[in-house]
């Protein structure tokens, strides 16, 4: 395998895999594997799908907690090529495609209504937030909703994912009225949330959230996952999920 | 003052009031002081209406915040009674008024768009759930959706409130789609919530929310509070908001 320009290769925290990450492109945030982690999945087979992908960490996440297939899209070619190099160096080609696509423009390839599982890790700002939008296009790109804004992705979801499936996101809270909001208008009924803080005593700084299609309404809230206890260091619930330590 | 039947007089958490109970008619519970310390007040002046309002616990709780009035709304005559005794009790008649009526149908004295600030800690069940539905009728009332469901309350919110004023309710986290839905569709932007869990690794059985008339979209999801510490105790953050010690 061969790492270009300043890519480096990086483990993913609790599993034996490693992805090619770039301080200039992309690397993943603890986000995606918290996301990866949190959706519920079918174990032997079925399929998964994860749209908006970036460099694939959460596809890597999935293929160690399920045998299904797994498709992951992103639209930036650069991003494109980390992840199918990183699929390569894991030996995962036979489970993980990569898809260089618009989500608003699937292919065929990608058949609507037949997913069991959507996965997002969306742009978390507003196109118009410009406050720390990044010269970076790379960064921009990930970033903010300039390419596909949250409706766009819930509505694509909607479209992907089976009767009964599972469309799971994060976000930060801040857009969880929005989610919600969305996801009902697109019929994926919010079924297990979960917030993470920093610590104990601040504020949520991301949300977990899984709605099925078509489901009966009824959200259970699980445990708030606190990152750091009082002493500093990851707290035992946040590394069970986390680093699995 | 007298008490009727088998009423007690108990201590208000926190505050150096008292308020009458009944084992067969109402008590409060511990969502209704934490819905009273929650949701955010004009100190010196303003006007309060606590809709749902039972033996009247949150306007006593607000009274010890705030030197606006307050309105308290029940439609259960017997605990109508109990809340006008407990004002007086308390020597609170120049600030809280008690109303017995429907909140479907209220007074003209009720003031459309009036209000700075809603509260409601209303009937948890919907009128299908029979499961637990209660014998007792004062219980059926105050814990069932047969008088008046979640929208009829958040619609009644909407009007009674002033543009930039807030709606703040506690409920089941199982409902928090429902609320989101119900406060955007009658233009209460949600603004703060704060999950309730029973212990750190408990899902939550509380949500507080508090949405504002015409407001911003953008939620903040306050630090998640636990009742109970490893130890078994009220935890520190729990005490400084439920005890006040």
């Amino acid at each position: 395998m061969t790492l270009i320009d300043n890519e480096r290769l990086d483990y993913i925290p609790g599993t034996p895999y490693s992805i090619i990450q770039s301080r200039e492109v992309f690397s993943f945030s603890m986000d995606a594997v918290l996301l990866g982690r949190f959706v519920h999945l079918p174990i032997q087979k079925g399929k998964l799908i994860d749209l908006c992908s970036g460099n694939g960490i959460i596809g890597l996440v999935l293929s160690e907690r399920s045998k299904a297939t797994i498709t992951s899209v992103e639209l930036q070619e650069r991003l494109h090529d980390m992840a199918q190099r990183s699929v390569s160096y894991n030996k995962k080609q036979e489970q993980i495609t990569s898809v260089q696509a618009d989500i608003k423009n699937l292919p065929s390839s990608i058949e609507k209504g037949s997913y069991d599982v959507v996965t997002c890790n969306p742009p978390y700002f507003q196109a118009n937030e410009h406050s720390d939008q990044n010269q970076n296009p790379h960064f921009t790109i990930a970033r903010h909703e300039v390419h596909c804004t949250l409706a766009d992705i819930i509505q694509t979801a909607s479209t992907l994912v089976k009767q009964k499936g599972k469309v799971a996101l994060v976000h930060r809270p801040e857009r969880l009225t929005d989610i919600i909001d969305l996801m009902r208008q697109y019929r994926i009924e919010p079924k297990r949330m979960q917030l993470v803080q920093p610590n104990a005593s601040k504020e949520a700084n991301m949300v977990l959230i899984e709605g099925m299609k078509d489901g009966k309404p009824g959200l259970t809230c699980l445990p708030t996952l606190s990152v750091y206890g009082e002493d500093g260091r990851y707290t035992k619930a946040f590394q069970e999920v986390y680093t699995r330590t």
